[in-house]
Order: structure tokens, then sequence, then C-alpha cells
């Protein structure tokens, strides 16, 4: 599935540790989270990074072993204020923060070190256009970082391999996705990429679990609302990933008028994401020109597996795991292509995705710390 | 919601019942399935109706008690074999079969009563069309017997009332709709009916429950498997209940060339299916009208709730009753109306559907026995 | 199971009522928790009582349908405070509230009319013990009301057969049991009164579903916390449903000195309470004489189910129903007895009860409203 | 919580291999099971092994894709079928089959190569006593292998420290404990060492997960049938763990008399045992006492955390992790001590306890494979 392999030798010397054998030192802001705490679970076995702090809001004070038993670091450090105090002299730093937060606290950090490398899990900086944020966040623009879709393709003319991880690699500040527009982007984007579908007309339905929605208590989220049921969300266009996935189809391939219809429904699950992507198949296109578009875009990412014809992903098959497993048909009676991915929403859709970015930009090996096999059942 | 009760006086003489004041005896073949469990569950309850004998097949022999513990009919019957023998002498034959079985069994029944009121719980009498049953099914089609969907409207021109319940009320042979069929149908045929969505590009993804896939044991069904993840099925057009939904489609509006794509996704719950429906909407056309479409055929329909513009449901709230509720809306960038139904696939999607269809061959007031209020949490 | 049928016909003129055909009108306090709500479930369906207010604190001024979407009153009435106001002029008071309130509440509605029947879901008025409450309660004792359990047999001598629904025929304050004590109790009185085991080793542990923790939103109850665990809580002794069984342990069996270890556990469902208890079994005490005791104090109980030798229940069995099911054996190794209850705890274990007690004290059927079967799957 | 850290470096040359680098290569035999499945899965990432050879019965000939897709070997074997030739020449063989059939297969390979480890993960050769074996297994006993538990204590006389890793460091057999009887032995034997309960009434009920039930198809573990409800199974003291149990109390203690009742309940998770064990507390012992019994034993174990007072495991912090957690108390008003220990079944309950103890079989850091950071939420 891939050429070279990803995991490296994480005993060789750093480039980004200056050489001395330091590694690297990681502060998390908001390790009370999901997104933060899923990040530490990550980086807690990783070889080639130290974590160093934990930041926490509401929870400041309480030890890891209060937030997030699970996590065994060999130690029980407390979680320290969210302060620049507490975040300078990282060479890392992963913000979990409501979004409208981490622009300001970034600019904060860098004034003091050029050289640290600020990763954001929120929303802030993932959008390119002010007026998007705008219309769907409803609140000031605070600029565009690099965006750590590593496997994205670059529209860069026929023949064009350019991935999004080059960009990583020089990266000082990075946007990690929103976990519903990677599932949707990387099911999509070859096959807009390829002309076959008509882009004008793309629709997801996405089955995700509650982590999800995050760690705050409120009542929808219970276990006994939730439980034995299915609840759409977000329908009607008002999803706040409908412009990021766009946004990745136009770099992608060019199209700036696609058009995406897109509703996910909470199902009785922690974690996990479906997402069921149709579009109009243009004339003459069938599946074996479907899954070569796939196989075109995907055959050499360590982290993606597009499925042989007729099978199709389940989110078991993806918990804890970085990766990404896409199938597809032609559906020749109705005209409609179906592609379906699964992620961890957890993993590839935050946490996973945040690690696999910072080793690029750090000049690690891209899967160190990451996994292919899942827990399952 | 509804213009007159539905659920009459259960203590006056039914007319199916000869005026002498004896109950209709109804038998269920199949009773240790799903289906067959959830009739049974819905007629100990009912007034009307006295459940005289409960067949099966493997589980011929077996008490009540064994195969279903959670229903009382304060005596503990034994489940006889599906032979004519036994099924004879009944006012009302519920087949819950695989398909294909059903067929021979009526013929017999009906050879001996020309009166016994048969509804079959299999996909085998459905569809009108031999052609589409030979695609799907792969096997002789067996006839067609009256749409157990009331609340289905008839396409007879303009300002047209016309229901499926009328011709249910004569019916001595009925067809119980296919679950993922009457939370699609119901959510689409409004619009299509009124021409405010292209109907050749109709869409539909379910999140599905697993009682759905029936009780025998699978691997792929265990709870092991199933937890914790979603799992897409009959992916790309090969599923049974598109050419049913079509047919409704064309019943209902006339529009006889409408195309479907359909995915139903297993989510890890015993029941509820979700239908998230979509279609390109016509110029022009806002939630306004949508909502007004689906009023205009729902508003007198007492099980169909048409909820407020911005609400949406969720399969929670119809748990055990029989209801379908619908939510919709129009997303203005993409141009696509997106119609939400949810129905508990036991109830409305099967066994309800049965009793309410009964109700009306029966002559009985349409929702005895059957409650529009869901168990929560 | 039982000698006369409980549930009689709903049609005749209720002595309660005053002869004038008028139904007993009922005010749910608390109506947006699980407690009020479940009440208000049952009540829904109810065929002699009118539901004709409902109160709540922090939901008052919403609709029934976004607190409720999933209870049918064929109307949708506004919650409104809960204040004297609001409650007076009603037959039943149904309170669902936090402890140490309902006290006030209901003096102040009795002053106003002697004859208003309260019902309290709450604990403040179930223990006898001064003490004990404050015990456990760490607050001011606000006394005893007649106790919700009508199964509970009395201790009054050898071939005593009274029973504690005797009690309620004339209550007009009611206290309902916990859900925890409901189970517990019912599944070792017997064994107690019939002197088959030590009382002063009594146990239970009981994986139980997360409605019992109620509605409010906190995050060790959020569906990602509680999805794919087990959760024990209240361990060693200090959950207050202790004390609660030991009373009904002593008026059942006229034991006072008998001893309880207790632990609930949270599985990841919404409903249920399956009590594995467990006793020392006296010399010579075989599973045929735990079998006969349960006989003896359940064979006339309309809701309680003592299964066959081999047999045990589970909690789907009683889901939505009012039931007990209850299973025992001897383990003639170790010497224990193990009585197994289940029920499911928002009904039996609290607005079953409810409605089981009220109908006896309104002098209806005592099993108006109720019913012995289950929704599963 | 250990003095030394247990996962080495993985590139040293293994004693095992002989030196010339060439990694150990495994067979696992029942590789489309739970237990085989998960032993793959932690083999999958093992620095020192080489997982050579996967077999099955029904499921060979199928590709590992089919039968595990969660998992990721670099590569797509085909499961071949279990028999000697396939085996042969493997250093280790892991053995997950029904029971009665690994001792013969064993032998084989035995003959063949005398160094061969050969890993039982069934129950065939726990037991030391045939008498046990006979009498809960109903068939002939096939002899006494080591027993993979490392962290049990043996008895020893006061202050004796020997473990049964020791034992395993020159094992050739070993067989894995049972997942239940994992939990419940290393929350008791403790205390029934430091002489702080009555031995003669242990007891324990185990909140337990599916997929401690295998992979075959059965109807009772469909999700349909067991979302939503507790199942409690092998009540009064039949379940085949007992024996096993009070063989580890023996061993550790030296207590040959001691008694134990035991009821698993199956909750719907996938994984995940909790284990809520009682004893009599003997007079004067209080919490102080039975904490610093656990402490005793396990201070200096990796895998083994003793909770502070107060705090109890939930299955949660252990789901993928090959950790125990252990919690505990006294209930003053009852003298009842409870003890909750909370395992991932398939791991530290199966695969986990076979990967640590071949380890030390194969003279590799004992910890090496595994983790201490569990996957949640």
């Amino acid at each position: 599935m891939d050429a070279q392999p990803l995991v490296g030798d994480s005993s060789r010397p750093l480039s980004a540790s200056g050489g001395g054998g330091a590694r690297p030192r990681v502060a998390i802001v908001g390790a009370s989270g999901y997104a933060g705490g899923e990040t530490l679970r990550l980086l807690a076995d990783h070889p080639a990074l130290e974590v160093a702090t934990l930041a926490a809001h509401s929870s400041a004070g309480k030890r890891l072993s209060e937030v997030a038993p699970h996590i065994d670091l060999g130690r029980d450090p407390e979680l320290v204020p969210s302060d620049v105090e507490n975040l300078r002299g990282h060479d890392v730093v992963v913000l979990a923060l409501p979004h409208g937060q981490s622009g300001a606290l970034a600019a904060q950090l860098r004034a003091e070190d050029p050289d640290v490398l600020v990763v954001d899990l929120g929303a802030d900086h993932r959008l390119e256009s002010a007026e998007d944020w705008a219309e769907y966040y409803r609140s000031e623009h605070s600029g565009t970082w690099t965006y750590g879709m590593p496997e994205l393709p670059l529209h860069d003319g026929p023949g064009g391999a350019a991935r999004q991880r080059e960009l990583l690699r020089t990266a000082r500040e990075i946007a990690v996705p929103g976990c519903n527009a990677t599932a949707v982007s990387l099911a999509l984007v070859p096959l807009v990429r390829a002309g076959l579908v008509d882009p004008s007309a793309l629709a997801a339905v996405l089955p995700v679990g509650y982590s999800g929605a995050g760690r705050s208590a409120k009542q929808h989220l219970l276990l006994s609302e939730a439980a034995g049921g299915a609840v759409p969300y977000g329908v009607g266009g008002t999803h706040r990933h409908i412009p990021e996935i766009l946004q990745n189809v136009r770099r992608a391939s060019g199209v700036a008028d696609a058009r995406l219809t897109f509703t996910p429904v909470l199902v009785p699950m922690s974690r996990g994401i479906l997402a069921v992507a149709t579009a109009p198949a243009l004339e003459g296109i069938g599946q074996d020109e479907v899954l070569a578009a796939l196989h075109a875009d995907y055959a050499d990412e360590h982290f993606i597996t597009v499925l042989p014809a007729g099978s199709f992903p389940s989110t078991q098959q993806v918990t804890g795991a970085n990766t990404v497993r896409i199938g597809a048909t032609v559906d020749r009676r109705s005209g409609v292509v179906t592609v379906i991915s699964a992620i961890d929403n957890l993993v590839k859709g935050t946490a996973g995705a945040a690690v696999q970015s910072l080793n690029l930009a750090l000049d690690l090996p891209e899967g160190t710390g990451l996994t292919r096999t899942a827990l399952a059942p």
C-alpha cells in the first residue's frame, strides 16, 4: 500500500531536536477534553517527543489520573492553567480550545519564540476565506494556518503529485482539520479531481459517534438520552464543516463551484465517523473508474486503504487507528456514485492528524507514534 | 393533528366478528422471530382480537415463555408447526416467513376459507412488477397483494384525496411494507407529488437498528461485532426496498421515472430507522413549500407528525410507537431538500403497519391496539 | 399467576371521582425529568385519570413536545412553575423533586384540601427512622408516608397474609420506593421471612441503567464516557437505599438486625436493574425451599413472576413493563443462595409503583394503566 | 508503581532467538476468533516476535483482511488449516481452540521439537486437580501446564516474595488463565493471604462484556437481544472459573478450604470485566489494612494499580490495555470488604496475559508489546 516505511528508527537523533538527543518538549492545552486527551494518549507512546506540560482551563489543578485515568505517563502530573507562562519554553504547543481563543495565545507564544510549532485542534485557522468564516462562525476571522491533512492532493495541473504534506514540512502553525471534513473530503476529492462526478450535487450523510460532540456535560449527550437512537443535527447546510470540505475540493481539484449538502447523525457509539457520500456519476462512469481514481490518489498513502470492489468499511475497523478506509461503487440505475469512508473521529479525525502533521513539521517519520491496527471487537 | 379519533370504543360489537360478540381469532406464523413476535406484542393488548394460535418452524414445540419471555398473554401457549392444519379456522393469519413461502400457504388457507384475512409481513407480495421482483429477488413473482400502508396518498389528479387505506378496507390479502421502504416513502412522496423536487435524483441514507436484520444467529450481528460501530450494507442500488419505494412514488405521484439511491447503515441500537432523504429542490422551492406539502398530505394522519421548521426527529421519539415523525428543510446553498423521518422498524415499519392494516380490513377503528406514545429514555 | 383480574372495567364510575363520571385530575411536578416523565408516559394511557397539569422548575415555560417529544397527550401543554397556585385543585399530585422539597409543598396542598392524594417519587418520606435519615441523607427527617410497594408482605406472625397494599388503600400520602430498594427487597424478603438464610450477611450487586442517575447533565453520564464500560458507585455501604431495604426486611420478617452490603454498577443501557442478591443458606436449605418461599409470597402477585428452577431473568424481559421477574438457586458448594430480580427502574422501580399505589388509594383496580408485556428486542 | 522498567530495548539480541538476530516465529491457531485475533493484534506491534503463521478451522482459506480487517500486518496472509504440518517449525505456537483439543496437538508439536513454546488460551491445562476438571468440564483431564498469571503471589511462608512469573521463565507449556478468574483472583488473593477476610464466604458478581462469550454466532449474543439489558449466566456455582479461582487462592495463600460464589452478568459492551468481590472482614479489619494488603502484593507490579482510598475502577480505564485496576473498601455496618477490579477480558484476561507470559518464557522484557494506556472514551 505504501512504497517506503513511514515509521522510522525512532532512536536516531531528531533533526528537530537540535542533534543533542533531547526530545522536543510538547505542551497540550485543553488536556482534559476529548481532543486534547486523545492527543495525549497518542503522545504518551510517541518515541520521539516528550509530553512536558498539560494545561487546562476549568480542570486546572487536577491530576492527570483524575481527568484521564486511562492514560499512563509513568507519572501523574497536575494540569496547569493555560497561561503563557506555563506554555512558553516548549518546542510544540497543541491547542484544544473553544474557537476564538487560539489565535491570540499563539501570537503571544510566537512573539517569544519564532520557532515554536503551534498546532490548533480547533476550527479557527482552517478556512482561507474570511467571508466563509464570518458566515458560518459569526465572528472575526483570525487567519489561515497550514492545513493538517497530509494526504490531501493539491491541484497543480495534469500529472501533478503535490500533497498537503509538502506544505506541512515547513509549517510553524498547523490547523488540524475537522473530523467530519476529513471523512468527507478524503472520500469525494479524488472523484472530483478525476472529473467523474457532477461537483454541484455532492452529498454526505454521516453516522457519527458522540465523542465528536465533546466532553462538556449537555443533556442531549447523556447515555440515557442517546442510547438506542439516532439523532440528526446540523441539518440543512448549517454545519460548519461544509466550507472546509468545499475548500478542500477546490484546493485538490481546482473546482471552485462545488456544492455539498451534509447531514451528520449522532448514533450510540463513542467513536467513529462513517461518511456515506454520493454524487451523480458523469455519463459512462462506472465502478472501475471510481476505484481507479481513488487508487490514483491514495495508493501510496500509508494510512489510507481503498477497499476492493464490493467491500465497504465500517468504523469498527478503524477504532483507535490513524487509518482511513474507503469503499466505492456506482449504482447503475440511479447513476449515482457512493463513496463510503470510515475514520476514528478522535484519531485520524483529530489527534492522529495532529500528530501526523507535527511529525512532518518536526522532520520525524510521518507515522511515528501512530498505528494502522484498530481495536476490535 | 387528526380530525377524528381513530381509537374507538373497543367494547362495541365488531362488524367483523359477526355481531355475536366473539372476537376474531388470529394466528401468527413465525412467532419466534422479531416480526412475528412484535405482532404478538401488539396483539397481546389488542382489545378486539384474540390471539388463538402461535406457529413457528424451528421453534415449534417451545413455549411462548421460552421464545418471547417479555410477552404476557396470561397463559403460556406452545408454538405449533406452521401447517395448514394448525392455521385453518382463524379469521386472520399473519405470516412472518422467509420470502417465497407465503404464497402457497395463503392459497391453501384461502381455498378452505375465502374470507380469511391473510397478512404477509414478508416481501413476496409487495411489488406490482414481476420484472422488478425477478431482478431484485431472483425468483418467481407470486403476485401482488393490497399494500399495507394506509397513509400512502394515491395519485388521482389534482386535489385528489384517495389513500391506500380505502383499498385496505376490503382487502383479504395484505402485503405489509418493508421497514426501510416505509421510512423513505413517507418522507419523499409528498415532495414528488407536489412537484417540488427533481424525482430523478432521490437519495436516502438510513441509520438503522439491528432488529431489522432479523433474529437468526449471524456473526456480523453479534453485539461484540456491532457495538461501537457503524456498518453499511446493501450499498450501490442493490437493496430490495428500492423498487418498492419507487412503486410508492409512482402510485402516489404518477411519476414513473423516479430514481433513487439508497444506503442503510447498521448502527448499534436494537430498533429504529432514521431516513435522511435528499432531493434537488426545483427552482424557487424553499422550506415553506416543503413543509406545506408534507402538511397537505399528512395533517389528518393520526400516526404521522410533521415537525415545525427547524425541528428534526430522532428514533428515540418513536420506539415502541406506531408513529412517523418527519422534519424537513432546504439547504439554500446546495439547493437540496432534506427530509428526515423516524420510525420504529418493528412497529410502524412492520407489526404496527400490519395491525393498522388488519384493523381496516376488519372494520375496526384503524388505531386500535396501537399507541402514539413511545418508550423513552 | 394471579387469582383475580387486576385490570378492571375502566369505564365504570370511579368511587374516587365522586360518581359523577369526571376522572380524577392529576398534576405531575417535575415532569421534565425521568421519574416525572415516565409517570406521565404511563398516565397518558391511563383510562381512569386525567393528566391536568404538568409542572417543572427549570423547564417551566416549555411545551411538553420540547421536553418529552415521545409522549402524546393529544395536545401540547405548557409546563407551569411548581407553585401551590398551579397545583391546588387536583385530586392527585405526583411529586418528582430533589429530596428535601416535597414535605413543605405537600403540607401546603394538604392544608387547602385534606383529601388530596400526594405521591412522592423522591426519598424524603420512605424511612421510618429519623436516625437512619440523618445518617444517610445528612438532613432533617420530614416524616414517614405510606410506602408504595403493594406487594411487600408484612410480618404478622405465622400464616399472616397482610400486604402493604392494604395500607395503601387508605393512604393520602405515598412514598414511592427507591428503584434499587425495590429490586433488592423483593428478591431477599421472602428468604428472610421464611428463615432460609442468615440475615446478617445479605449482599447485592446491581448492574443498573443510566436513567436511574437522572436527567441532569453530568460529565460521567455522557454516552461517550459511559458506552463500553461498567462503573461502580456508592461502594462500601454508603448507598442510601440500604436503610430502606433493611426497613423492608424488618417490616416483612420482623428481623431487626439484618445487615446488607450493596454495590450498584452503571452499565451502558438506559433502563433496567438486575439485582444479584446473595445470602448464606442455613443448614439443609436447597433450591426447592428457596423457590417455595418465593412462591409462597408471590404466587398471587399480578406483577411478580417467580421463574422455574434453572431460569433467571434479564432486564430485557421487563423494559417498559411493571413486572418483577425473579429466579433463584442455591450453590451447594459455597452454601450460598443467589436470588436475581429484574425490573425496569423507571416503571416498577418508580413510576409504575406510583401508578399502582395511587390506583389503590383511588380505589381503582390496582393494575390499571400498567402492563405486564415488555418492549423487546 | 514499578521499580524497574519492564519494556526493554527491543533491538537487543534476544536470548531466545539464538543470538543470530532472527526473531522468534509465532503461529496462532484459531486466529479468526476473539482470543486468537486479539493475540494477533498485540503481536502485530510486538517488536521482538514475528507472526509467521495464522491457522484456523472453519475460516481456513480466508485472508486476514476478511476475518480481522482491523489488523494491519503490512501484508494479507491466508489462514491455513490447523494441522501439525502448518504449525511445525515455529518457536511459539499459540492455541485458541475449543477445550479438549489443545493437548493432543501440543504433544505432536512437542514430539517434533522439544523446545517449542506452546501457549494455550483455552481451559484445558489450567487446573491442577483432575477431580475438579472432571466435575466442571465433564471430560478427561489433559494435564496441568504452567499458569500464565505472572503477578500471582505464591504461598511460601511469611515474607515470601515468590511469584508465578518465576515459574514462567522456564516454561515450555503455558496455560493462560480464564478472564473472569484473572479479575476475581487478583482482587481477592491479597486479602486471603493477609488473613483479613473469612475465606469460606468469598463472593463475586461480574458485569462482563460480550466478547468473552466468543465469536460464534448464537442468538442470545445478537446485538438486538443484548443491547439495553443485563443477562446473568452460570448462576449458582456452575461457572468453570470457580475451581480455577480457588486454586489460585490456595496457591497464593495456602488456604485450601476457601469457598466462592460467583455470578457473571453479560452487559451491553464488547469488552471489559468489572469484578465486584466481597468477603466478610475479620474483626478489626478496616480499609487501611485492606489497601495495605493490596499494596503489599502489587506495589511492584507494572500492570496492576491499586487505587487510593475512595476510588474504584471502571472498565473504560483498561480497554485495550494490559492493566488491572483495583479499588477496595470496608463497609463498617455490614462488616464486609468490597474489592473491585477492572480488566479488559481480551487483553489482561486473555491475549495480554499470553503475551506477557511468553515474553517471560522467551526471556524478553515482560511488558514487551503491551501497553498501560487504554483507549477511552
